[in-house]
């Protein structure tokens, strides 16, 4: 594993290389420093990290990958930036969001500029470029869906876990998906693999935010870096909180009610004792097992280097 | 005159057509409601009129040029959706704003939906699809960078009448110049020509916006259809008010103190009294003149549909 460990933190540093060096005018401030602000941040990186091992896959020029990763990042930035606003989060990454730094005009107009320099980015890529942006906006446009479902759900009491997947293969798994069929499409490879590739990507993203959904509960404190049980302070619809609140939907309430923040396992026990947790991270299983198999159907076989990465996505602790 | 008022009203209910035709899903209703909602705006439609007589000069296929000018409507409705949550507009072409008949989440997404829509529309187009969606693009960053600057201005006790014209073209002006440049990159003119175009159009947006500002003073409220003064009861930095701030900043400062909406006639005596009025109205005519003389050099003589056209948005009572 340790040449693909070495690989992966080439490209991260490279990749935020890349980021840290990409020019910006300087004037307005209004709007550039928001935007230096946001570039700023440090995100692990997983997305642009796919889409160079995915393009390594078809042999593509890395500078053309970069420009990938980048249009992709910068999106991802774009998004959650608007997606703070609307759900008026306050902390990402551990620092002030963009608009508690700056405030809400600023950080819509700043979200705004990132997602057109996005755009240029892409549109100066040399091969299949018109293609690219195609399947990149129909992407876009399925993340807004996505995030129009999500806040549906708020005023929702109940939810089924199905339309919960949905939502999340829309406004996490899009992403992810173009990370692996973009270079796909900027190699040539038929409609079909394209729109192959892109669904790995779906099921990755549900596996992912199932994670997360876990870690956020279930996490080691000291190693994710923050502090935990933010969503159910929020009272946020995750795969735990809607299954916990059909099986016993008194009990999580008042769990939910009483939870200060500080102590977390009362609602551990809860989850533990009615398999709420196991039946999550089974849920989450069954969707790396199917990002596998599609894989290895599309000819990643298990040493690939993509492959090998769902693995330590699989793995991870935070 | 007579046929070509025709063309116009032909393009523009041609235009209302495609716009209230244009296929857009049922679901998630809290994406496509709100981006409904805003596509039933009424507006004078001089941006896709200027679309479609500039590609007509080039003897472009209408069904593309329809596609250039849904683009370019669908990014003004976007710029103009998230300007008015910063701007905390209420009102917009007599109805409620998004933000105001749904909320702050809705009409941000809403308006990154519309943008991206803009983009798929444009990704479509036949001919040197990726030329213009680079100068696309890039216009749309120059639109945030002119929004940019005119935040700024806000903050800013005096501003010259030069800035306040740079911040115009680059808010008003870059959109009305793609209106102009777009057809023409389609039609695979030269760098040098597309730029002459877009200047053209800058110098076009900057006349409009000195136009719209005398016109929120000066104009006939029953023509208007909307009550006048409103730029000086939000204290807005026109150029009519940052000339009189500049004459005599006291008697100013006293006037739009006072002003409560109802009685416009002491403002309008001062502004004329002081020569406010007709050197606004000077400049609007220089940089309408400065459009026509860069016309005819492009080679859109006095009979030319886009020339009759600037003339008859130069002779405009709203």
């Amino acid at each position: 594993m340790s040449d693909l460990s070495q690989l992966i933190d080439f490209i991260r540093k490279e990749f935020n290389h890349s980021l840290k060096s990409f020019p910006l005018p300087g004037s307005p401030k209004y709007l550039y420093n928001p935007i230096k602000y946001s570039l700023e941040s440090k995100g692990k990186r997983y997305r642009p990290i796919i889409v160079h091992l995915a393009g390594r896959s078809f042999k593509s020029d890395p500078d053309e990958l970069m420009k990938i990763s980048l249009g992709i990042e910068l999106l991802h930035n774009f998004t959650l930036i608007h997606d703070d606003i609307m759900d008026s989060d306050d902390i990402r990454r551990n620092v002030p969001t963009l608009h508690k730094k700056f405030d809400v005009p600023s950080a819509i107009l700043a979200g705004d500029g990132i997602f057109t320099i996005s755009q240029l980015i892409l549109i100066s890529l040399e091969h299949n470029s018109t293609k690219l942006l195609q399947k990149y906006n129909e992407v876009v446009l399925e993340i807004c869906e996505g995030q129009a479902l999500d806040k549906e759900f708020e005023d929702q009491a109940e939810i089924e876990l199905d339309a919960y997947i949905d939502m999340v293969k829309k406004k996490t798994g899009a992403l992810l998906g173009a990370c692996l069929c973009l270079p796909a499409i900027m190699h040539g490879e038929s409609s079909e693999k394209v729109e192959k590739l892109y669904n790995v990507g779906k099921c990755l993203g549900v596996a992912f935010q199932l994670q997360d959904d876990i870690l956020e509960i279930f996490g080691d404190e000291k190693v994710i870096g923050k502090s935990l049980g933010s969503d159910i302070i929020a009272n946020k619809k995750t795969a735990i909180a809607l299954i916990a609140n059909k099986i016993n939907s008194d009990e999580w309430n008042n769990l939910i009610s009483e939870f200060d923040g500080n102590n977390l396992e009362k609602i551990r026990n809860f989850l533990s004792d009615n398999g709420i947790n196991s039946e999550v991270k089974n849920l989450t299983n069954t969707y790396f097992q199917s990002s596998y198999e599609s894989l290895l159907k599309l000819g990643f076989n298990q040493d690939s280097e993509v492959y090998r990465f769902f693995k330590i996505i699989q793995g991870r602790h935070f």
